[in-house]
Formats: structure tokens, C-alpha cells, sequence
């Protein structure tokens, strides 16, 4: 039988993330990959975790590997409430839950609210893993440009009385993906004000927030939120690691509801151990601590990246100057299409993620390219940035 | 803001699962639940796990704790496919996956197949996490009674020539949840005929399937399945450890395609430690070895659950008898609403999961009601049943 003939309007155009599957294509070892947006493996606290884990595994086995709650591990629940509350986060009519990764944040909010034709508004550029989860709900995407100070709120509002669909923002405000920028205090405010305006919930994804290394903190939108319109998503993918698909999530109760229902039909609850893991972590050692060290070595990387694109790179690419997370954003002249140049880079050894794979019409064509910082080390950031700086010589000299 | 009036129509309508719901109210230790559907904790392997995540972690941590591929964890995916492969399972135009749950499995299946409005047919009683999936895609469900051998093939014919809009069955053939029935060969071939005549697609879900104790096995439907219309959903669940959330599914190339996409929005990938642990245990123990405990374990329950039965129970009360897996299903006499019945027996300080939160009319009520006999000891079952039997006298004689 043809089974595609079967397939849902939702899924039947999905296109996978272009991201995770170039990831495939650099299985090939001796190529310095800037395309991922992976955490540096080598301040993975793996000693600490393994002990956490036989004690865990040995002591309270049972609990650790038997049927939990779809809420979440009670303790850790309680903690992350806790921290989220030292940062402003969560009011009486909001609930808190743990959740298998901040994508899956991402998709039960977007399933809890999305009808088929409802408008989405996305940063333009922005990160696949949220558009996908829009698309998969039949939603309407309308991207906002990123500027140096965060979205074009001028844009956002003109977009907002264009279309009577409107019932979502999507914006990761600090140290976006795959931009780096950070959207102001003002334009926040403006951001929320626009929100009350026209009657739209925003999805503030905030997975790289804790790790600034340049400049002042900027408060979250969630913080800010005083009607209940923010949906707050969170992780430890990037404080802690990926690999436990640990997140949370802070909304409003009622919406919270429908959301732990899907969480239910989506994978009953999240990893015990891993939960139990993080708790133990966090409560055994300093998260704090750990984060500074992130900071510090994603700083110095960040820099000297940036350092070697201006020694390297042809003048006429621009970057940007996060002042934390995991990613910088070049832009070369109009006219070159960055998809083109990926593959003169593979054979060079070198990658990137094309600006095209950030966009929602992800045919188009982009100047633009992301790179990452966190996952190479420093001899690997110098040789890669050099060699593509050689590629993009040699396509605009 | 209230905001109810934006959720979607997906979701709007969705209850808990009343099964997990009650798992809630049995906070208190001093109630014996046959709510649940836990596997028995004493069986878990802790020790052995305890050593093997301390060795990844300590040894392989970098690549434990960083992102992984969607589609599972390279040793264990193809350890799955291998064991699918001597079970008649996977064919060339097959893919296997690695999912976060069996009930990721049906989830992803469902999003990649169903619009609003298609028709899912469903055992009746069921198990409420398909149901709820399948809701959450707005389908409309159809229920067929479940005889002693299983479906009823005849009604479900009825339904296929009722209904135009049928799209999808879901079954689970052996051992199924709530009723502990397994359908027979006859039945299974049958179905599959009316499959190919009808054009529907089947969902086997075949958590259980490793647990038997009595009788001869049954070949899967997927076993059988010559144009590519069954979706296999297996899990990890009950033959190795629930909180570790690890299931898998095969199922036809060019859905398999689709389901990967949906399952980069849903979670990116399976937590990585788990599905090397279990990698692990798999290859330096013997699963079969384990597998041939529990059955022995969960044979003896169950046999001790119907002596109880028979010897507290009113004779009028019936029960299955299950030859594999973890419930056994009991029915009243009509009449009786077991869900009044379960507050009673509540007081009493015993639990059982009423009939009609396995309904697809949930509302509806209810004369029979769901036993769990894995996760009590023998003495609870004893103590338990005894008291059950109490309540049901004191209603009945």
C-alpha cells in the first residue's frame, strides 16, 4: 500500500530540521563542525553525575525506575519552582512542571493552543525545532526581523493588524537562536504591551538565559508578565546536558492543564533518573558554580572566535557580539546564498548552518550563516574560522 | 486574561487520564492499589544498572550526557531491529526507531496519520493513553467490544461499512489493556483481511507481549503484515524499567520518515544514558534470562489473584483469565456502576481502575473494573482481595 497518501495535513509538508540532519553528514570526524548547537562535552560534569547515579540507582532504585508523575519529580519540581521564583518567575495563577527537553515544552504548549490557520509570529531568523512545532499544528507563520535590539516591534504591531489570526509570539529574547541578540528592557515592555493590544499569548524560550558572559542581565518577559499571556520554557539542556532531555515550564494554570493532558498522550512523564539525577545535582553541588564555569569558557570562545573572524573573514561579512549563549550570526553582501557556500565549506573541512535552515520560508535564499562556539575547542575554533575564511575569500574577492 | 477561550480544539475537550489521576489519591501507603499498571519493583534490576550507568558515564559521558540522534541510539536501534527481526518483525520497507515510551510510539503515529474528523477504531475497554491520542488529533473514535478471542471482527466489519472516514484500528492483540485477553490467530488474520479490504491502517501495541506465562504464543500482527499496513509499537516499559522511557516502533519507511520529523518537535531524541544502560544490560546480561523471571512472577500473582478471586469474590462477579501480561478484568452482574463501587472500596482501603475510565464514553457507566496483579506482593493480593470481596458481598448479596 502507499501509506503517504495517509498522512495528516499537518505532517504531510514538514521538511526535517535541515540542522539534525546535516549533523548526519559530519559524522565524518575530521570536519570542525560550527553547525550544531551543542554544549561543550568537556565541562559535562560526568564524574559527579555517575556517582549521583549509582548512589541514586542503588538507594532508591525502585523509585528511580518505576512509573512517576507527568508533572514531574516532585523534588526537583519544587526546586526549579523555587529558582524560578528568585527570578520573578511564577504567580499564583501559574503552575510549573518538568518536561523531557524545552522542545517539549515548545510542542504541548503549540498543541494546547493551535487550531489549523491560527497565526504564529516568529523571529526571522529562528530556531527550526520551534517552527516545525507551529507547522505540525497547520499554524500560519509570519516572521518578524531580529534587529540589533532584539524583533522590529514596529513590524510585530503592523503584522498584528494585518491579520485577525494572531494568537501566538514565539521569541527565544536572550542570546537568540541562531542570532545571539538580545532584545532590550523597552522593547520587552513594548513587546508585552503589544501582546495586551492584540490579545496574543507569547512563548518566551529561554534556554540559554543563565549564560551570560558580557553585560547585564535583561529581566525575562515571564518576569514582566503581570496577565498570565507568557509561557515560560525552560532547560537544563545547556546548564546541565542535553543528553537527560530535561526542561520546564511555566504558564498559566488552566493552560497548564491541557498541557500536562498532552504530556500524558506524549510520553506519560519525563526520565525518573535523570530527574532524580538533576535534583541530586543541583542540591550535592553549586548549579551556580557550574554555570560560571560555562560562562567563563563560552566567553573566552565566543571572543575568540569573533578575534579570528575579523583576522580571517573578507570585511564586507558582519557578526554579531552576543553577550552570551551559544551562537553568532554573520551576514555576508546581498546577493550570496549561504546554502551554496555550505558545500564549498564541507569540502574544506569546515560547517555551518545556512541562514535559509533559520527562516520560516526555508527556500529562500540567505546571506547569512550561523555558527557556533560552545562545542569546538579553541585550536579547532582558530583552524576552522581560518579556513572558512579562506572559502568566503575567495567567493567575494 | 482567561486564557480557556484559546485552547485548541484539540485539546479543549481532553480529560486526565482518571487512571493517573487516581495514582494521586493513592498517596497513601496504607491503601493496596490494583489501580495501576506497574510493573513489580522488586524485580527491577538495580544493581546491575547502578554499575553500568556509573561505567557509561564515567567512561563514555560525553557521549551520554550530549544531544543524540532522533532516531535512537545506534547499538540499541540495531539490537531492536535484530530481535524484531527473529520475532518476523521489519521488512525491507520497514524502519525501527527508538522512542521515549511505547506511548511516544502511538503518539507520533497518531499526529503523522490523523486529521480532524478520521476514524479510529478502538477495542472497547482500551487503554486510555491510546484513546487520549488519538482525541487529541480530534479523530472520532469507534468502540468494538472485545469477546473472549478477542475484536469482535464481525462489528468491526459493521463499522468499516458504517463509516467512511476509517482510517486507523488500534489493538492490543495480546495480553490487552484492561482485559488480560489475547486475540486468536484466527481473529488476527481476519483482521488483517479486513484491513486490506477496508484500507485501514493497524496500531498494534504490544507493550505486553513478552510476558506470557500460559498458553502457546500468537504471532503479531506485524509478523503477518504483508503490505506494510501495521504499525508496531513495543516498549521497554515492562520488561526493563518504565521510568527510563524507552519503547520502540516499525513501522513502514515513508511513515517512519514523517513520525522522525514529528518526534524532532516532540523531544529531538530519547534520553541518551537510558538508552545506553539499557544497551548495556541487554548485552551483558541476558533480557530473556530476565524476561523468564518476571513471567514466573507475574504467572504466580496472577494465579494467586483468581484463588482470591474465586474464594472471596460473589460468584457472580466474572473474571478473565489472562495468559500473559499485567491485569486480569472483572464484570458485575449489569447494573452496577463500578465507579460508585470504587469510593467504597477506596474507605477500604483497596483500589481497582473502574470500567468506565477504559471506555471511549467515559460518562458511561460501567460493570466491570481493571485488576493490576504486578506491582502488589503475595501478601497485599491476599489481604486486598479478600477486602474487595468484602465490599462486593455487602453490594451484591
Amino acid at each position: 500500500m502507499d501509506i503517504s497518501a495517509k498522512f495528516s495535513d499537518k505532517v504531510k509538508h514538514l521538511e526535517a530540521s535541515a540542522i539534525r540532519e546535516t549533523f548526519k553528514l559530519l559524522a565524518d570526524p575530521s570536519i570542525i563542525s560550527f553547525a550544531g548547537g551543542a554544549p561543550d562535552p568537556d565541562l559535562f560534569p560526568t564524574e559527579e553525575l555517575a556517582e549521583i547515579a549509582k548512589d541514586i540507582l542503588q538507594n532508591e532504585g525502585k523509585t528511580a525506575l518505576q512509573y512517576g508523575v507527568t508533572e514531574g519529580y516532585v523534588p526537583l519540581r519544587n526546586w526549579v519552582k523555587e529558582r524560578l521564583k528568585s527570578q520573578g518567575i511564577g504567580g499564583e495563577n501559574d503552575e510549573t512542571i518538568i518536561v523531557s527537553g524545552g522542545q517539549q515544552g515548545i510542542d504541548l504548549a503549540a498543541k494546547s493552543l493551535l487550531n489549523a490557520g491560527d497565526g504564529v509570529i516568529c523571529e526571522q531568523p529562528s530556531f527550526i525545532g520551534g517552527l516545525n512545532a507551529y507547522r505540525s499544528n497547520n499554524a500560519e507563520l509570519y516572521g518578524v526581523p531580529v534587529l540589533s535590539d532584539g524583533i522590529d516591534t514596529d513590524r510585530l504591531e503592523e503584522i498584528c493588524k494585518e491579520h485577525s489570526n494572531i494568537k501566538v509570539l514565539y521569541t527565544i529574547a536572550t542570546f537568540q537562536n541562531p542570532s545571539g541578540i538580545t532584545m532590550s528592557l523597552e522593547k520587552r515592555k513594548k513587546v508585552l504591551e503589544l501582546a495586551s493590544k492584540y490579545d496574543f499569548i507569547i512563548f518566551e524560550d529561554n534556554p540559554y538565559g543563565d549564560l551570560r558572559f558580557a553585560g547585564e542581565d535583561v529581566p525575562t518577559l515571564k518576569s514582566m508578565d503581570k496577565d498570565g499571556r507568557v509561557v515560560y520554557l525552560g532547560s537544563f539542556s545547556k546548564i546541565l546536558s542535553p543528553g537527560l532531555r530535561l526542561g520546564y515550564t511555566c504558564a498559566d494554570k488552566a493552560l497548564m492543564e491541557r498541557m500536562i493532558i498532552c504530556k500524558q498522550v506524549a510520553d506519560v512523564h519525563t526520565n525518573v533518573l535523570s530527574q532524580m539525577s538533576a535534583y541530586n545535582f543541583v542540591t550535592k553541588y553549586s548549579l551556580d558554580e557550574h554555570i560560571e564555569k560555562l560562562r567563563q569558557c563560552y566567553g573566552r570562545k565566543c571572543r575568540l572566535m569573533i578575534d579570528c573572524i575579523e583576522e580571517y573573514f573578507p570585511k564586507c561579512v558582519t557578526h554579531t557580539n552576543p553577550e552570551g549563549g551559544l551562537f553568532l550570526f554573520c551576514t555576508m553582501p546581498e546577493g550570496y546564498d549561504t546554502k551554496e557556500i555550505m558545500k564549498k565549506a564541507i569540502e574544506r573541512k569546515v560547517a555551518f548552518v545556512p541562514g535559509s535552515n533559520t527562516m520560516i520560508d526555508d527556500k529562500a535564499v540567505s546571506n547569512s550563516f550561523r555558527l557556533n562556539y560552545s562545542a569546538s575547542n579553541e585550536e579547532n575554533i582558530k583552524v576552522g574560522i581560518k579556513a572558512l575564511g579562506e572559502v568566503l575569500h575567495e567567493i567575494v574577492d
